[in-house]
């Protein structure tokens, strides 16, 4: 069965992350979970990527903040689709630097990049990219969608009660 | 076989989502490039994606500046994965706009989004995407890679012949 | 009689589009407030913009966060005025990402885009497009605009006085 | 007959500006062009604020560049609305300047601001507004967004002549 | 003697407006102080600035937020000096739109710019603009700059006595 | 008679500082145009902010590019007022840095920042601050704006007759 | 012993600057900790600047926030290495301006720029460039990056325990 | 003696990442030039970073463009200072991402980070490094610094024969 590989730089991290992980399991996903710097262990970085694919790793998902390198050097180091989040962590100019270090990737090596704090989305992503050539899995996402649908029409229920017209 | 729909919402992206074409080709991947514009033929753009699934697309790409809504809208009305090519079109505000619009989709609805003007980057991450179950793309990917890799070192030996050291 | 029609993506962006709704009733004029979501009714939002004529809508306020598609959908979908209200939500870059998705609009399709958060002068700007051919409101607005001067005034004389002046 | 008056700060605006001009001449509604700068003739601009609706104009179209206070300047002296269009002159900051200081007007005096370099949405908007009281506007409103439309389509068909698919 | 008009929008600004007050106070400069709305109060701003001159005002100090138009308005209509604070209003764009809004000025009429919710330095400007035809004057600039000199040293010290050197 | 010292860090500048020069030469204000850097000649820099007062000088403009040093530093050397002009550099970020050096003084240490490439606003508010206690320069700047205003009065007769209108 | 002099503007930049002391503490590098000013004592930073090779210092910190010149500054004075940390002050636009016044140095008169706030990544640069001569130091960053990497495995050992995984 | 290893991800770059070699050559350092990229020969990018200090190099210089990690991921793998030099390549967003990329390194890991495509500052800081260590290398920058004021000197008497004076 396809599973995705969940990695972020550092534990502080773990709180945006964990929405990607919450996303693969409600679509019943296989996944894992690694902490892996690309600063402060570059050679656990390589190892992980050069051997992600071997360990029956279809997707990879990577946060990081700052001048975010994880998704973009992963990237370099596999063939299989590697989806970057980029974290508006302490010290991050609004969250423009990680985006511009993972979106801007360079002719050869794309990076699928999501929303700043978009772990959830990259989650999803990855379910899509593994129902791409799986039904069943396609199927729950037609239904996650559907979800999605229903929850706006019962906000808007809620909301046609109490609105205010004036005609 | 897999297929690749290609979009753009208008022939002056041709230029720049051609490239995308050309990964494609290059990789043996079947795709179509079409034009349809979110905001010109709305409907078209529905039927389009609506439809996309059942003509046998596995990925979709979309290309649009400025105010691109194109990949985002194509995203909520098909389960399949959309990878969005922010282009830097004229009057665009540095591609500022482009990249927005399309990266800062909200939670539920995510785009696989790359570097402005990046079809070829597109391309290349519509190839991982089916190579994530397809071990023949992938190794296709890999010699690619490689290819990638050896033009860099054979840059780097062209530049070694001619380099000035002072020691 | 006229009749404004605003929508939003989620009625977590309810706080501020009320303020429309608010300034509207200053007016007397009629108003609508529905949830539609571009990403997750798509259909929804078709059918709103395509109806919203021929239920006597005359003008449409359309208030969307990040990568905020909304409002320019619904402008490619109806040929009455759509104004565009950006709101600063969460994850949002600063709020450039809904500025840039609804007012770098292609030729063709325009959206009245007001500033960041801007609801008050969204319904405000509703109001003056009726006005333009309803002396009525029009009326209504200079009433309103002297309000705004005589506040100003008050404040001033407030302000005179406790001012200091060391002449 | 409504008028739409479009003024702007300098006559170097004008090639732009034209733009909004000829968009109203398609839609057989009557204008008038200006030069009024809110910085060199602020009597003039006061002047013809003031005075514009009672010479028959229910909608302005303003452009600027730079510090672009024509439009929200035009804005604070008359109730009927104001479209600003932001312009990128010479020395602007890529066109942020204008846009900022036309779109971020204060609660109480909106301006429906379009694209930068927008005008031909301008003058679209403009139609759309005098449309909003007159279904004769309004169909030819219609009538242009199916031109657009077909436009499209034609583009496709082209394209789909010669496009490549490796099925 | 001299004078000096500050002015600001709303009383909202007046916290920060206040520190230019104090600064000219420290220097025995004679001010007044307004508020006078460029939007809300068009016809007082034309006033103001055109009566400013006459009254005995030899520089003025405006204040604006967002699309912040008062100081350019200002410069428009009188040949004294203005001095533009922007200001970091509520649902300003990060006070981006308030500093290009005053900054970018046409060629012709300029407005001396201060940093963001800069007062004190618009209050140390105008007394440096004094400064330049009055002795005295400078000879309190002279001595307010020794006394940041003087804080700087005696924090300098206060180091000093605590810092950690490990030679 | 009042004098004004141009200065700016490179010759390079000198085509946009020489219309500093040129504005101050039609108000037949006296001034020395000079070439002093910031980061190549501190000293020198030191020496002419230090002296310029003694020699005659009131005000200074100082242009420069990028990390735009010279106005804060020769403004925290001198009484006299400091008119910042950024300049657009060569490897500028669109003019943003030298805009930000220049601008965001700290509290104590004001410049008077003029528009990106604004030399010319910097020459007539150098005139306009000389004029704060002159009233025969003041009268000049009076006549200037009169021109600015007849030059945009002549540039709408000419648009008048050739503008379209269809009424 | 080589030593390192860290300077900043204001005591307010104390807590930031405080993190580069005690990297260098940890180093067993000999420092010192100066508050100088540019804009407030700028005789006293030449001094410093000019003096520090001659009283041991090899290597300067300088940090400093919004128009940040005193590392540029420094850097101009002596040909000792600065290291410049932008310090996202109050009234600071996000951190833009401290960093591009250090960043964007002409060329000559180079400053090693470090992240926003980053006084930490100074000390560790400072102890690098000592290191390029001292193999001692350099041991000592080996460690440091190994205790880096140590704390990485540590977290992600740590979460491995509580990881959710669901093959 | 010291030597200072340049790299650059593509040929492309050498034109800009050439100057440094420049610099180093008229100080008589040592230097190689080096092709090698993160993203494409990542394998050889650890290589060199881990070899780099055996083979005698003491400082490294690595410029890059868009998602520039090379700098970055250098840093991480060795304990000699590098230098990093952005640069503003094709498909750059103004050069915002490779200035964000190499400057935000998080804690730990420092690049002494220069002014976009300042690759001639790159050299002059690689000097005064070994500077800091090496007297005779520090004379040569003393030299160069005097050499930078004379040329501003000569252009100060240059401009001084033609300047306008109205006195």
């Amino acid at each position: 069965m396809a599973k995705v590989g969940i990695i972020m730089g550092s534990k502080t991290d773990l709180p945006i992350m964990q929405e990607a992980a919450e996303m693969l399991e409600s679509f019943g996903i296989a996944y894992e979970l690694n902490i892996v710097s690309a600063h402060r262990t570059p050679d656990l970085m390589v190892e992980y990527a050069r051997e992600a694919r071997k360990r029956g790793i279809n997707v990879i998902i990577a946060g990081a903040g700052g001048a975010a390198h994880l998704p973009g050097m992963t990237a370099s180091l596999t063939a299989i689709p590697v989806i970057g989040v980029p974290i508006k962590s302490a010290n991050s100019i609004d969250g423009w630097d990680s985006i511009l270090s993972i979106l801007q990737m360079p002719n050869g090596i794309p990076v699928a990049t999501v929303a700043l704090n978009g772990a959830k989305n990259a989650g999803i992503l990855a379910a899509k990219i593994i129902g791409a050539s799986n039904d069943q899995i396609l199927a729950k996402i037609d239904d996650y969608m559907k979800d999605l649908r229903e929850a706006v029409i019962k906000s808007a229920a809620d909301l046609d009660e109490n609105k205010n017209v004036l005609d």
